[in-house]
């Protein structure tokens, strides 16, 4: 059997090269892996243009460890900071810094508005506390974007520090470390690097983690001691995940042979126009406008038909080849599909006739699918 | 070119069929990836008879990283901790507890001298603060073997929980958990399972987790919060290393296959007396006496010769298709050889071949390694 194309955020699709690539051992503390780590930090921080500003900290677990070790080791205890929400994302954020004693304050929007520059242009003159701005790039619950450039500045003309989620689409949408100033900003490697699960990676300023010795709640989490340890030895600080650096490793090389993040974003973006037209097409709406949409994750609003049932679809449209994500919305009723990952125009069209194809065996049609709003 | 074997504590050389086993991949919210998990759970569990009495929760990340949590959300905010210590992985015990703002005390034996049931009598005696107790089964530093059956009575007596880091020798020295009380047992998927390294898992007593929410320090670490969300939705609580947990699955199966506990035990220990007998031919001496060196990797005495240097030797062994372990002993020169993964007596004996040879070639003898001591 096949697997399926997984058209989630994340696990997801990755290259047969890549994935051969953890075909092979590697000794944790052997010259080898410690160059493949080396050329993993140097690619990674070369798609940010920040070799010269930042520090490229590898990490183990999935993305939310590096988010969290990104706040514990970078916010000092007696900092305070403006958490940015427009999903569930953005939430998380706020817990972590809740459970790791930093005062927080939090601004939300609908799930459908981003936030803007002017808010929190008007929320820093309000609350001279505040030392860290944190946002989500692209918030994975809608696939919403972020206006990051904009915020960037503002943040740093108020001269305070920026904290930037990037993970659902760091090198497939441009970040330029020498016009968007931050103090760190955290992905990982199976998104849209198209490595699998398994490390995250934080971009740290410099001088900010310089200063940052003693900051952190945890020894697991504490980039300032994982950065230290990597720079004296070559090493990772404890068991790194070796299969998993040797794929993304592989994955990065497959990155620019493609032509690097211009080509990566371009198949993202026709990935996403082939799904949007596909499914209109067949009369599902989705949630976001154009002009905020991502081409990272779609949300779509579920069929207002009584047969239509998520757990029946979801299967129906699997058995043809597909995984699909659910929705994660609590007043919509939608299903998500991903854009990214080692997928193409083709396979997009593909899953497009795989949902029509299980949605008219569920009895739903476009003339059907109608809509409450 | 064939990859070395890898005669470490782990990462360590896996089978071709665990490795195979990364070559799909798996979606996080499928069902098919939460029957591996749960069945991954399920065979761990099995190895201690801990069904009735111990939650298996697994954690994104290194061994450390499983550690960390266990301690953060187990020992109570005001608990006390008893570290006992000889060696690296027992001081990283005690600086976790520091790190987490825990009370801790420690107890420290020279690095070739188990701690005894009578030294944790006498402690939990003079201290009624101490609220857990915390060791090393085998302690990688050396290979040294803790007694811990009599430990865990002596800390049942006085009414105490006991914390056991079995990393490097789990699923190849039994524990019971029907015969030996714990509150936490921790290992990881890249040691003696002969998975590849990417996660951890705790057992954690029932009761005692039941009774652990809010302690931890951390969000991504929080055992309550990753086990109530597995035991409500069967999925991760964050993006699991989904390739590392179907290669664990793999590597369960044939763990199985091979004969379980009693197989996995008795190869390692004919590795290991291979091992030690074939270096003692070369005039190599181990640095701990038979009784308390546990079959999971051996410390060896460097030869006491000029033309010895470690990196020298590492990389003509190496070049002969093999991997050693630097020592890790601050007062004696020493390095390792590991008797565990997906290795048996043959390659065994090829290594102390190769070592041989490598020491051949940089003019030392067996005569001439002779010894200061």
């Amino acid at each position: 059997m096949t697997a399926p194309v997984l058209l989630t955020p994340g696990p997801l699709t990755t290259s047969a090269r890549t994935r051969q690539a953890m075909l092979v051992d590697w000794g944790s503390w052997d010259e080898r892996f410690n160059q493949l780590t080396a050329s993993v930090c140097e690619q990674l921080l070369a798609i940010i243009d920040g070799a010269d500003s930042h520090h490229c900290i590898t990490l183990q677990g999935s993305g939310t460890f590096a988010v969290e070790a990104a706040i514990g080791t970078l916010v000092p205890r007696d900092g305070k900071v403006l958490v940015l929400i427009n999903g569930a994302y953005g939430k998380r954020l706020a817990k972590i810094c809740d459970v790791l004693g930093r005062a927080v304050s939090t601004f939300e929007t609908a799930e459908d508005q981003p936030t803007t520059a002017t808010d929190v242009d008007r929320l820093l003159r309000a609350d001279p506390r505040i030392s860290h701005v944190a946002l989500i790039h692209c918030e994975t619950s809608t696939g919403i974007l972020n206006p990051l450039a904009a915020i960037a500045e503002v943040v740093k003309r108020h001269g305070k520090r920026l904290i930037i989620d990037a993970m659902s689409a760091f090198g497939a949408l441009p970040i330029d470390a020498r016009a968007v100033p931050f103090d760190a900003l955290i992905a990982a490697s199976g998104k849209c690097l198209e490595g699998v699960p398994g490390m995250g990676f934080v971009f740290a300023d410099k001088q900010a983690l310089a200063a940052a010795q003693g900051n952190c709640h945890s020894l697991a989490l504490d980039l300032f001691d994982q950065h230290a340890y990597m720079a004296k030895t070559g090493q990772w600080r404890f068991t790194p995940p070796t299969h998993v650096v040797a794929a993304l490793h592989e994955a990065l090389v497959q990155y620019a042979e493609e032509g690097g993040l211009p080509a990566r974003h371009q198949r993202y973006a026709r990935n996403c126009q082939a799904l949007l037209d596909g499914m209109a097409d067949l009369g599902l709406r989705s949630f976001l406008p154009a002009a905020i949409q991502a081409p990272i994750i779609v949300t779509f609003h579920a069929p207002h038909d009584p047969r239509y049932q998520f757990k029946d679809f979801y299967e129906r449209v699997k058995a043809k080849g597909f995984i699909l994500y659910p929705g994660k919305l609590t007043e919509v009723d939608t299903f998500r599909v991903g854009c990214i990952g080692h997928v193409d125009t083709p396979q997009m069209r593909a899953a497009v006739t795989a949902i029509g194809d299980a949605l008219r065996a569920m009895g739903i049609t476009p003339s059907s699918i109608g809509s409450p709003a």
